[in-house]
């Protein structure tokens, strides 16, 4: 009777811990074991034990050796480069740090988790990018720029005295994808984080994340010497103010040891920055990375600058850092948006990728959803990311591609890094989206290696997260491979871009215009539709951004024969009856195109729904109400969108395509506040 | 040059009469002729001189002649009864009376527009009905009880001294549909309506309609001898009161001399009545009856009755009735709804209807679309009201039709009579919707020929109101006879019924429940969803209502294997997995069904967008504008009451099925006003 009972109350424990999945473990849900023999014989760190733990707790195959290498061949795989070899009587994991064999452990176990060991093993691992990076936009009230999962996972209220164990989650989520750099703060930077109060945070954090391979950054603002200094000036060629840098630097090293550098956002939307001195951006960054060069520290300078007197947006990082190219620090490296404008749902990339050559330059990819529907919207980004890398600059012949002319394999500079906008937030599930966890994990094994493909990244992805049902593998990532795409489609397609609310981003609002506000954060500026057509000219008869491209790049964009139909609105304005290569006009293509993407998000509903009894309840039912948002979303911005375009093309939808189920007037009367959005998607049109 | 000038004002002039159609004309949008040559010899009165009027404005054919004749045939026909005879060379219409001859001109006239004569006439024409009555649920604070098109059309506090021109119209688009009696106030009816002033108004609506064959009544409140009279009492058997009606009488005949009568609810939904003194129905209505009948007036007494303790409200009308059949004077009819619960999508008939034969029986079918959409959803009623007129009742074997048992062929009566509660109201197109007018002209047609088909009738208004175009005649009737089973189909399927919210009666709250409110008030008790299935039993092992039909019909339904599946609910409570004749279960037609209304809906804003060259602009828009909100709404309908039968069914929705897009605590969150409702539709869920 005892026995049963036992039996009975095991069998409840198992069922409820099997079916409760909140999403917190994200893709680290292994099962533990108990029998790994795990040996290491070489200089121990915190480092070593973690990989340590990791592997004794998790590893269920033969045992394993973890071995710190001098070896020549391992030597070259860098420092978090790794080798595993072995088979059935033994593994072994060698690599010439401590964060190598950290990096090898959880590689093993990934590979364990998916069911994608053989018989016997032979792997070597180096990464594409020497520094792996999150960008938290994370401001010191705990709110979150652009974040829709919670508030900032840093407590600063709490630190440095109350450690959340949110810090070494994040830490090991982080390391088992080989992120090994993590900027804390926005970088539209509060002066404050640079005092010793906050730097005592900082360190505090630091601390966490060392033995996990994380360095800690921090966004600063270019005005502190003068705010939080009280200097005079904060001018960069002011032996104060460089003074004053270099004093806080370090400061800053004796309490971090390992700290990463700075990241700066300066002159742009408004941030202070050296042309307020009347100097030159590579002033501002050298005063800095002179700075931290004693230390080992690097300035990542972004080039997301714009003038509101442009006449075309998109030019203008390249206009204004070319000129600078090669008069950078070495310890500089120039950190670029993936696309000219802002993270649109797509985007040709910017020219200065290939084209600035003698400054090392780095991709900023964002993985939060700030175009894309929030923590709503259901939008696997590792095809746009891919799609970025694989293209191919033409910088120095064909094979140029985004990822050769940043992973320092084609310009041979020494930094090498990549940086993704964090998803991150204090949500149980870290993301807000359940899904939206895959795209953290996605830039993760894109910065470690860019060659891998986002069907591959998905399965391995849907595997750790859910599961590996055959069925459930292959709708998942179905859905998941198709959702970029089906975003693209019900939101801007043909390259149509920008042209979201201005106010919360979420959101269609094509037609706003408020004459007192710059012209370049308004829809209209992009899209310029009017009676005689769409998009923006930015051949050399209108804007010749184009022209930033190598050739024969140029010449493809800008050649209405060759230019890919999914950049089409991006560099050429057409009439509204201009024949697409399928026969349609314009104007019915861009109907079809938002359709589609309406039946996709449908589509999406019905895939999930079929796998209802694959899924743990409560993620099941978290992701279908997120589903059915986004289904709704995607009617907002067909409707919005061609109706307003409408009013141009003067053109009937095809009629065989469903009719708008709103009118324009009432669509143009939406609320305007992003908190409304975030908890509920639109239901529709309040 | 003053040619051209004054050719391109008229061409302006004639483009924007053409354009601009508000709908004001109803389906009469007669081009003026003016060469039409009209004969009357007989004896004149203000109906024939309307009757030359219209033909001398509008008829484009041979001269007529207009007859009185004192012919056996043409008497038998009936007062309102016609003859049309003739060819190119001339035409006759007559009459035994002055209306009839008006009734034959409106014929004439329609045919005309229809382009449905030939080179020779020879038409019959008598009414089915001798009574077709308006009921107006008008209050005299110029509200309309269920009214969806503005305020009522009666200006009251106008009224006599000032004549809206909108009464002649209104006489004028009844009297070319036959329709001659209109009630004109709420069957909900204040005593005030029997005061001295309020009859005078009520005067002054007679004398515009008297010449357009209409005769005004009233309905009147139970309790007028003791409200306005002063009177102890208002029983019936009292012979104060009893004096007092005969006195109001003759007071209304001395202002109104043609006065039609009385239309009475009593003990029905708190309205007071001759139970609330013991007595019975038939007292009461015999009181009044002996009131009205010296004057030739009748007695419409409502069968509008049930009690909030029965377990059945469809059984109550027939168990409190029928005991009383043969009671009643002859100058009393008793008004019985088409369906034993209230109007809903689809119910099969009162069964009333052929069992009551001493007694003569009314319908009172609904155009005001109270649960079909109010004024924003395209709902064709025709074919709702001509499927319950052509139900055989089986009374006196096969053949006994509705239509049968009510106009006077089967059961001899002398009164017959048919009313319809009216969608009118001060809206410029009366009735807030275009379409809508379809139905107060279905009305009239069927009222006067119940052998006209739905199709033929959808034809004659289409032509009338839109025009003659062959592919808008063919899309339109095609909308148009879809639309009621679209309704069905997205509202109530299967003949689920009374699910709509309990307060509005617009949208669906099939979860609401309110402990302390009438049972029968509420959506479970007509539904009775649970996790053993859903439907109201009405067979022998249930309430037993379906015995109140005669056989074979009682069988018919009682058996599932012969109950019309469009019934099925209505009759029996079955379970989820119910095997319908076409191999899927209860549950899963149930969402295939909900499905097809929503495509249904979106069919028809495709068919209405095709369209859009052939229609005038504003009306365009406006139809346009309705289908939106009736797209939305299915989508609503089939949310709600899907997501909340699957809480019972435990059933997936069939994965081919679009899923629904919203979650079920938001929709039961819905706001309860009505005019939220009336106004925008659901916006979807406020």
């Amino acid at each position: 009777m005892k026995r049963h009972v036992i039996l009975f109350l095991a069998l409840i424990l198992t069922a409820f811990c099997a079916q409760a999945e909140d999403g917190s473990k994200l893709w680290l849900r292994y099962q533990t074991a108990s029998n790994a023999t795990i040996k290491f014989s070489g200089k121990k760190s915190p480092t070593t034990d973690i990989a340590i733990n990791e592997l004794s707790a998790q590893w269920r195959g033969a045992p394993i050796s973890l071995a710190l290498s001098t070896n020549k061949e391992i030597k070259a795989l860098g420092n978090d480069g790794f080798r595993i070899t072995g088979g059935e009587s033994g593994v072994t994991i060698a690599s010439s740090s401590d964060k190598g064999l950290l990096y090898g452990a959880f590689h093993l176990l990934r590979l364990q988790e998916c069911g994608a060991l053989g018989a016997t093993i032979d792997i070597t691992e180096s990464p594409a990018y020497r520094l792996r990076i999150l960008n938290h936009w994370d401001n010191l009230d705990r709110s979150v720029e652009r974040g829709y999962a919670g508030k900032s996972l840093w407590e600063w209220e709490k630190l440095p005295a109350e450690i959340s164990p949110r810090y070494r989650e994040y830490a090991r989520a982080n390391a088992s994808i080989g992120i090994n750099g993590s900027v804390l703060n926005n970088v539209n930077a509060s002066p404050t984080i640079l005092t010793p109060e906050y730097l005592q945070k900082a360190k505090a954090i630091a601390d966490i994340f060392r033995a996990w391979g994380i360095r800690v950054y921090l966004s600063v603002n270019f005005s502190s010497p003068k705010i939080i200094g009280g200097l005079e000036t904060s001018d960069p060629l002011d032996k104060n103010v460089q003074l004053w840098w270099k004093q806080k630097a370090a400061e800053i090293y004796k309490l971090i040891p390992d700290f990463g550098g700075f990241l700066v956002k300066a002159n742009s939307e408004g941030q202070p920055g050296p042309h307020d001195f009347g100097r030159t951006h590579a002033d501002g960054a050298n005063m800095l990375a002179d700075a931290l060069a004693p230390h080992g520290g690097i300035v990542m300078w972004r080039a997301f600058v714009y003038n509101p007197l442009s006449d075309d947006r998109a030019r203008q990082a390249y206009e204004e850092f070319m000129p600078l190219d090669g008069k950078f620090r070495n310890n500089v490296i120039i950190q670029v948006k993936n696309g000219p404008v802002d993270f649109q749902p797509r985007e040709p990339f910017t020219p200065l990728f290939g084209a600035m050559q003698r400054t090392p330059v780095m991709p900023e990819l964002q993985i939060t959803q700030e175009y894309l529907g929030f923590s709503n919207h259901l939008v696997f980004l590792a095809p746009l990311f891919e799609e970025f890398l694989k293209t191919d600059t033409y910088a120095r012949g064909q094979g140029s591609t985004v990822a050769a002319v940043t992973d320092g394999s084609l310009m041979g500079h020494s930094i090498s890094a990549i940086a993704g906008v964090a998803n991150t937030g204090s949500d149980s599930n870290w993301c807000g989206h359940h899904f939206a966890q895959s795209n953290w994990y996605a830039f993760g094994r894109l910065a470690w290696n860019h060659k891998l493909s986002s069907a591959h990244i998905a399965d391995e992805w849907i595997r750790q997260t859910f599961g590996d049902d055959n069925l459930l593998l292959k709708n998942l990532s179905d859905m998941m491979m198709r959702s970029r795409e089906a975003a693209v489609d019900y939101m801007m397609p043909l390259c149509l871009h920008h042209i979201f609310s201005t106010n919360h981003h979420y959101g269609p609002e094509p037609w706003f215009w408020n004459p007192n506000m710059r012209r370049d954060w308004q829809p209209p500026y992009y899209h310029k539709a009017d009676s005689a057509g769409v998009g923006f000219n930015r051949t050399s008869t209108g804007s010749n951004a184009v022209a930033q491209y190598f050739s024969p790049l140029r010449e493809t964009y800008a050649n209405l024969a060759t230019c890919p139909e999914n950049l089409l609105l991006w560099f050429h304005h057409l009439p509204w009856d201009y024949k697409m290569k399928n026969g349609r006009t314009l104007w019915d293509e861009l109907c079809y195109r938002y359709a589609r993407g309406v039946d996709e998000t449908r589509d999406f509903q019905k895939i999930w729904d079929r796998m209802e009894h694959k899924v743990d309840a409560d993620r099941f039912a978290a992701v279908r109400h997120k589903l059915q948002i986004q289904a709704r979303d995607a009617i907002w911005w067909r409707d919005a969108c061609l109706l307003y375009f409408q009013t141009f093309s003067a053109m009937p939808i095809p009629f065989e395509l469903e009719r708008p189920v709103y009118d324009l007037p009432r669509l143009m009367k939406q609320p305007r506040s992003t908190e409304a959005y975030i908890l509920e998607g639109n239901y529709l049109i309040k």
